[in-house]
Parts: structure tokens; sequence; C-alpha cells
């Protein structure tokens, strides 16, 4: 998954050891919190321009997607078009509701 | 590594099988035309909300990263540092002049 952290969000990830990323829809964001499947950060990389940070997680849960497949990049283009080929892991109904 | 893409360096990109970027500054990049470090697209992904893509390429050089290292990402964060980790693929000043 790709997603956007700011100064506080990569020091509280620092702190607890789970991902908490920033959105200008959710503000702090801890990864997790209402699924259950939070990131524990095993390593973090900086990238050679200072502007990108890679995370190494275990997932809780195994899945790191809304959707509840495993990688959010679960659509792989195949002669011209994207097609799914994600791992369902989790019933995202099931989880969030309707 | 990261980089940005608008609609015209991923139309190049499919079209060439090889990685074309898009930055403020250097507007399309075709990644690797200096150095003949081109990356040789081999399967792309698209994300959840669509607005990120995953690249899996071959290196050709083995080294994505401007500075000569194998992955932009060489900086690991121990024990409140960053530790430079990278694997020194070649010298930037041979490849780009100084």
């Amino acid at each position: 998954m790709i997603a956007h952290m700011n100064e506080e969000s990569l020091r509280r990830t620092l702190e607890t050891g789970e991902a908490v990323y920033w959105s200008r829809k959710r503000g702090l964001w801890h990864k997790g919190e209402q699924s259950g499947n939070v990131q524990h950060v095993r390593e973090l990389y900086l990238d050679c321009d200072g502007d990108a940070i890679l995370l190494r997680v275990e997932q809780q849960g195994g899945a790191a997607c809304h959707t509840g497949k495993r990688s959010c990049f679960f659509r792989q283009l195949e002669e011209g078009h994207w097609q799914d080929v994600g791992v369902q892991v989790f019933d995202p109904e099931k989880v969030y509701g309707s």
C-alpha cells in the first residue's frame, strides 16, 4: 500500500511501533484501528532525496487493503486491461459493515 | 524508487516497455537515458483507489538510484539514526560526471 505521513504520524509510528498515516480526509490515521489489521513496523527506510519512507511491516490479519485483499496493488495490466489478481483475505462487509 | 507519472509518461512506458516518469523539474523523464540504467517493465499493478502504479522492472545495470545504490531506500533507521545500508553498484561521478 501507499499512504502519506506527516511529522506527527511518523512520530507516533516510531513511538508505538505500529503504522500511523495521515490523510486530508482522515487526519491522523492509525491503520487498522477499526479492522484490527494494524501494521507492526519491523524496518524503516528513507529514500535518497528524503521525501519517502518505506516500511517493512508484519501485517496483522494478512491483508493491507480496505477491500480485504492482501495488497492494494491487486489489479495487474494484462493485454491492455486491469485484471483482478488479488488474494481475498477478508470480507470487507463483515469487517467494516455495509 | 518512487517517482511520479502523468498520462503521457504512462503511455510511453506502455509503448516502449521502459519506465518513463514525469517530474516538475525534468518533465518527461525516460529513466536511464543518461546512465543507460533503463528499467525494463515486466509487470504493472494499479492500487485500490487508482492513483498509484507499482512497476516490477528488470533494472539495467542493477542500480535504480542516481547515487549508484541498488535502491533509493538505502538508509535504514537504527536506534534513532539513519544508517546507510545500501549496496553501491556504480560510481555516480563516473556515470554522470562531476
